[in-house]
């Protein structure tokens, strides 16, 4: 059998489930590499895909014999199949962090269920501890993002959009071997950067505009993410004393990372820097990425979560001055034994364009 | 008040509830045009938009004074603010179909609401009906789509993968107004066809070749969805009668969607047809569209909706023999009074390049 399904029957086993519906479709590809519409039900006895007839051929195609998984058609499953698959089942696990309320209703009905039991984010938890090929997979595709960032910085031209150059970067990524973005790219520049969401516009880059790029790209299904902030001609004086308080603790942060510190701890010293000097750290310090570009486990004040060797982990302190400017800096990171391992390897100078 | 927000109100407190979370950003992008992450609170006296430092400065300048919508930071929110925002509310809606099991358990703790109760895509269902603008926003998508089908016809030579054309048609839209892709562009050929929902491949195009390309666009945030299927250099033989039956069955459909329609007897009109000739129809015959690229109303065998005057449907009937060939033929129509306005236009008849 499949050996993350394999961990997983063991997994819902010692948690006294009998059975479980994965809904997730992020979850069911990480456990099949079944990139569908559709549902995996775990019974007592066997592992069941059900899709519908857009989807057959491709997923029979992805699958091999000793996945041990039965594709059906939704189409040819009765109510009364429905009601067997877990017969005699205790407790059956759902994805109470994914299946909407509405949803939840129409499973208790549709199979039958007494006691349908939340997971508790199983398969998320066991998605934090990345294995060999996953890690190379983002690996390489934080290679691809520091060679978009070599790319684009002789690209950027003054008078060219904030537009013209997140499509540059979308055209670079899928002209470089990457399946496409990680996520929408935000390129703000001048007072637009003091968001730190910015959505990419029609201004123009001027002289004087401090940058905020923040992007990554997919590679095999898997992300990476990087922010830099760089200018145009000059650094202007009041910039200054900023970027250098969210370089010094993004440095202060990645020396800290490693197996078995706790994300609130790295998280603190951050913001305590930032209140002494009169700022304040409005988002989180950071997030995992994998199959998704925010995955478990977060780096912020609230989360107690201890780091593990193989976690994928972002580093980005940002500070904004509404109205005026704001300055990220972030780097992928791998979590190892002994410290953190920068996945993402641009300058993080002042890069003067 | 913004006139969207006022029909909400009124009609939560004609379906006895004194108060609604809506917390799907698609609705409330909907209702009051923020496109950010965060929850919308209708309370008995108030609208509130909370959400965190990342997009405040955003949603201000997105809101209106007339709108008469209140802006919070999630930080500056206590645990006692939360218990007031709905006391004394009876009932309190929620959107079941978007919200989680674990997210309905967390708002029930959080609000100390009593009775969160479902509120059947209220919003969804209003959303069925478009307005003119968003008549306007959808008809230029669907412009936009038939002209970059025309710029793609010139632009497709043998040899070009199947990514190669994707990729082409993605920096058309971008490059003549769109604002983006309104779903991952389809491009199909050969065998490849045989799949509904193929993922572009390396495989080169070449003679002989029957080419599925389904795709479309966003205009100011609206949809539009074509699917033509095409020829390398002549038509097989063997492909035309099926061709030729799923385009009889687009045109049928077509004319017999109009107001006061019913979903499930069109749909069965081309199913009869298609089983008739020992095919099935293996997905629905067609899905709404607006804001987001599926959209209820879905034209199906199972669904009983009255189609409605200013409606957006598509009608894309197909017909895929796994391993060998697929044939779909799609429009975007808006349903009227006595009929149904093709919004896409591109021609159906033979397309050999």
């Amino acid at each position: 059998m499949n050996v993350k399904i394999k961990w997983l029957r063991d997994k819902i086993k010692n948690m006294n489930m009998q059975g479980m519906i994965v809904s997730n479709p992020v979850n069911i590809k990480y456990l099949t590499n079944i990139d569908a519409e559709g549902i995996l039900l775990l019974t007592r006895k066997e592992n069941i895909y059900i899709t519908d007839g857009r989807y057959i051929e491709h997923v029979q195609s992805t699958l091999t014999i000793d996945d041990e998984i039965i594709v059906t058609d939704i189409r040819s499953i009765s109510q009364e199949d429905f009601e067997n698959f877990f017969l005699f089942c205790e407790n059956v696990g759902f994805e109470e962090n994914y299946v909407t309320y509405a949803k939840y209703k129409e499973y208790m009905h549709k199979y039958k269920i007494n006691s349908l039991v939340e997971t508790e984010n199983i398969i998320e938890k066991q998605r934090m501890i990345k294995d060999e090929k996953e890690i190379e997979n983002i690996k390489k595709a934080c290679e691809i993002t520091d060679n978009c960032f070599t790319h684009i910085l002789s690209y950027i031209k003054k008078g060219m959009t904030e537009k013209q150059v997140a499509e540059e970067i979308e055209r670079y990524f899928k002209q470089n071997g990457a399946d496409g973005l990680a996520f929408d790219t935000i390129v703000a520049s001048g007072i637009n950067s003091s968001m730190p969401h910015a959505i990419p516009t029609d201004k123009k880059i001027e002289s004087g505009d401090i940058i905020t790029i923040d992007f990554g790209c997919k590679y095999n299904g898997y992300c990476s993410d990087m922010t830099r902030t760089i200018f145009v001609d000059f650094v202007q004086d009041y910039i200054k004393p900023v970027y250098e308080l969210v370089l010094k603790n993004q440095t202060k942060a990645l020396r800290e990372l490693r197996d078995g510190a706790i994300s609130k701890n790295i998280s603190k010293i951050v913001e305590s820097d930032f209140n002494v000097n009169n700022y304040d750290l409005i988002h989180a310090l950071g997030h995992s990425l994998g199959l998704e570009i925010h995955e478990m486990p977060t780096l912020s004040s609230r989360s107690e979560q201890i780091l593990k060797e193989n976690m994928i982990i972002t580093d980005e302190p940002g500070i904004y001055i509404p109205g005026k400017f704001g300055v990220r800096i972030e780097d992928t990171l791998l979590i190892t034994k002994n410290g953190a391992e920068r996945l993402t390897k641009s300058n993080k100078d002042y890069i003067i364009i």
